[in-house]
């Protein structure tokens, strides 16, 4: 079923059928979109890129097949079509019958009766954020013209941390240039840190996860509501739809109940005109509505399921215990890739919310 | 805009209005109902039990208008309406203009142009869980007859912890069993530890959050989807439309990203004719599709923003910083409550996967 | 499922159970409802006020659970209960085995398997309509404050004609006057000539149909949309709700296919800096976006198939053919009635259309 | 937004963009679907087949993306794309200032503020309707797999007439025969004399409507629901996205308010153990759900509104009343082609009513 209430997102396509793509109903008519840009964003995600991601190679350029006349926007259902050319189906031989642990080889297999395409994880493939990356990168430009600047960076992997954003202060500049870089971090020491973890997870045949966090400036106060209508629910419903994606915090998250009541609310204060508060614990939310201040959430992303170790699963077929070896091209780490599908998501999240 | 996909469920009223209430759309036709089971769910929520709640006491009796007879639902929508009895409105006055820190008095000011009912915190207050709480008992019990077991326990009060759920072995006695408690832990002492973090608060005229562990046994493999399909998304958009609640996460969640892959994986193996897992990583769910194994996920409360204490705030009439002090009834921890919330979340939600 | 986009209208309730009622959601915060003029679209559309209605009397008094405060809406879901105090249930024995010919007694027990609320026709009564004639008068209002104006009249009772509106002259003042009259025509002798085929019906046992004819005017052009996002699927979509509607058409309808293009088509004009079409067999409708010109629609009614008369029908616990005569209290012609309920669907699609 | 409750679909293109397309959500997974049969549809639709219709010729072979392996379903969204080549975008200069009477010319100019794809309509072109050609198709295919089977007539072309179905006895038969034919009339002698009225008209450089009656058979009874959920809801909103549409109708429709109730009722009896209608004037519907006789229904389409006849516009640029002379390719008649697109919808919903 689509995703949405004002905008509506369908992803199509499997990883390795003839395309993926995705349609974006109820963008606004007349909207410029700078395809450059969207490239940016394409190729931040795309594989290839370097030793800790799969060595995948694939332009990832979307052909936009309906809703844009020249560079604009025509109100019609946007449409764009990402080729799958470099697919390796002999590698996934035999996962049909022997699920990959961590994988959703197993349930896809129940939930469609083993009829789905299983080559490449099919629709359960990571490729499958290619499109999604697609629509944020169209609407985190309608955002940016509406004065809302979105952006995230690899807050943890494994055992590595970055410097966390300062939720009061945290700049539409910092966004920004974090949301041009294939590895975004604050801390340049945090990326060569993080980088060892992965490297050192890869040589182990293993490979390691993390946490993005993200945040959204310049977004008016008074938009989402109250119970389901909330923000929080929007993105958190669009964030688990990121593959491997295991929790969505908002704001002081789990760590709000450690703090008493006391120390959490934010206190209101007027700084000029506006009204603002001095800490942000509440991630620029209170009751399921903008406050105005940063939007800020973390998203935790598990190991990426597929690695070279052998592993204990199972023969459906046979109906015996089996072992297992994956083979094919896995990232160690997806958590840098991951941090585009969730600025994506928070774009598309977004956009639907102020519409 | 109503929340779900087979089922629909309207939640309506605010805090001080004549009454609150909610219509579940789509239920089978046919399916007792036991009334006392629900009043047992309904009492579990309502206020003023003992002293780590409010003292506001209300019967919380739900009326039922439509879709059932007798014990039968009809297939018709079901409709209860919970009167609002018991509202001291005096004791908010002036908070339409002095928003209390931590709460929705500012965002719904903006949000509704200041025509909300702000009275009791209006469509705000945590009094809308009453209707969501409804509308799961009623769920749980048809999920029961099919098999499916829900329940729930404070996980931890600020600094105090309660046993995890054992994720592979949680039983549906023990889920059933808290499923009737007003104080749901599984260690005796931690309820004992809880009380007293909560009473110490309470003392100091503050308050204090926790995080609520659920789980759901008996649920087939095979329900679900990838993408926003996924039953995350489905879970994560009802648990954050419960008031205070600032964060979700699925199996070890955040946890995962501190895991080698080789840890996290959960192996595959043949119980009998039955797929299994000997971890339980995944909490249950794999590609956004249920594995047989336990649901498992965590909700993350904050402390009650309502405290007695002096904050600072701005008034909104006269432009200028102000201080408030908040009288009136409240929680000085509502994670006991938040609870029952989160098991009804849970339960319109997997019964909305199921049909 | 709730029907509508940006407004989500959920109706509730059976004919004989405790209550019906309705929820609107999306109403906009801050717009004054004149409760007077809601009471007159309910009595509009309430039984029993004179020979060509049912006997059966109720006040229809509509209680306003939440969404608003004062006189003025608050943005949360605005929910009426309307209580079921005259049922003569006894009158319905037995029709839970022999379905009435043209009646949903049958579909019913196929769709619900025999557990749905037969009394009165449950579901399936025109009672249900009354919610709907609710909802329609809080968005009429809403609309006239935006200059659009709703009226209806009856075109025709089975062989007594009314005149058609004018599509293109078609006044707000007429229509105001139409949507305050128990028996809306433009011709006063129409009405007096379909009293008598009503009436003659009637003293025959027996009942008639009829096509009510609706305008919307002050509509500005623009809105809705290619496809399925057209104005006539938003309309007809609500309109079939309406029992016994069995036919919509938009414009000149059926009608157009004994046209020529050159006909049919309306030539469009300056009037004044004003874009119009010097006729409209559109019925301010091109491409499913309105013109600006008179929204025009006709919808048809089916006899009331509860008639006196014995008629042919199957005993469903028997296995057999058997006669039914229907005894309790039925309109021998609902199109008055209906005409009103169809003014609430126009409303509350173009309320929905225009948000 | 898509259109759908349990299948979604989301229909993308304009008329001269790179292409069209469809995404299907929701269809099971491991149907067998016969794309030779597709094509056969596509081809009934598709322009250029003889002198009814316009001489614009297409292959119009969809290309399937996604959600199909080999020859079966995968259960994931399918997307298929159809190109547009054969595109004379010369022929439509001058339009978006100029609107032609009776098309979408001016109101999408409305609606999308200048900005929409206006080449050959953009996404108003009947051209549109390939993509739901292409999803009846595949839906028509699953639907005939559980023993339904669709099919339409084309039941008048401006005052020459075919045969009515009958409602009681209309056979699979006939019904799969006619959905194979370009020009589907029960009579031969009927499609003759509709011919002739068509190049009269073509002649005469103006354009004729008609009204297609479809039907389907083996539709078990017990599927839809009262008020907004009802058949006639759901097909109406599909129908009236087809492009020209001005009227829906089910079972005797509009000529049900000519009948007393008396001869209107469709008394039951049993046939067998089968419960059955003597006449059918309910078009195998009541209260919104199926009986299990024929569902049948007919739908209005006005005359092309473009044609080649000097007509009265006004320039959107200068302000000022013109005259337009519409030249490119277009039908004088629409509805032989317009019965494959109705047949398509009513597949697709009732494919989304079984489901």
């Amino acid at each position: 079923m689509p995703w949405g209430t004002k905008l509506h997102l369908t992803i199509f396509g499997e990883s390795h059928g003839p395309a993926i793509g995705a349609v974006l109903e109820g963008l606004p008519a007349g909207e410029a979109i700078d395809i450059e840009q969207v490239l940016v964003q394409m190729a931040r995600r795309a594989p290839g890129r370097d030793r800790s991601a799969t060595p995948r190679k694939e332009s990832d350029e979307p052909q936009i097949l309906s809703g844009m006349l020249g560079s604009k926007t025509t109100g019609a259902p946007l449409c764009a079509v990402i080729a799958n050319t470099n697919t390796h189906s002999a590698d996934y031989d035999g996962l049909g019958t022997v699920p990959r642990p961590g994988h959703a080889d197993y349930t896809a297999y129940l939930r469609y009766h083993g009829c789905s395409d299983v080559r490449g994880g099919g629709r359960f493939s990571g490729r499958l954020t290619a499109p999604l990356v697609f629509a944020g990168a169209v609407c985190r430009q309608i955002l940016k013209r509406r004065g809302v600047t979105v952006g995230s960076h690899v807050l943890s992997v494994h055992s590595a941390a970055d410097t966390p954003f300062d939720p009061v202060n945290v700049s539409a500049e910092l966004l920004e240039a974090l949301s041009q870089k294939y590895f975004p971090t604050v801390s340049p020491s945090a990326e060569t840190a993080m980088r060892a973890e992965i490297e050192s997870a890869r040589m182990a045949l293993d490979s390691v996860g993390g946490v993005v966090e993200c945040a959204a400036v310049g977004l008016p106060g008074g938009f989402g509501g109250p119970l389901s209508e909330g923000v929080e629910s929007s993105l958190s419903s669009l964030l688990f739809a990121v593959p491997a994606c295991k929790g969505v915090e908002f704001g002081a998250g789990f760590g709000t109940t450690e703090l008493f009541g006391s120390e959490n609310n934010d206190p209101f204060y007027y700084d000029g005109a506006a009204v603002k508060t001095r800490t942000n614990n509440a991630g620029g939310i209170l009751g399921g509505i903008t406050t105005g201040m940063p939007l800020l959430f973390r998203a935790a992303f598990k190991p990426t399921p597929s690695i070279a170790r052998e592993q204990d699963s199972v023969d459906l077929t046979a109906g015996t215990d089996t072992k297992l070896s994956v083979h094919g091209r896995h990232d160690p780490c997806i958590v840098p890739r991951a941090a585009v599908a969730v600025e994506a998501a928070a774009s598309v999240a977004l956009l639907d919310l102020l519409l």
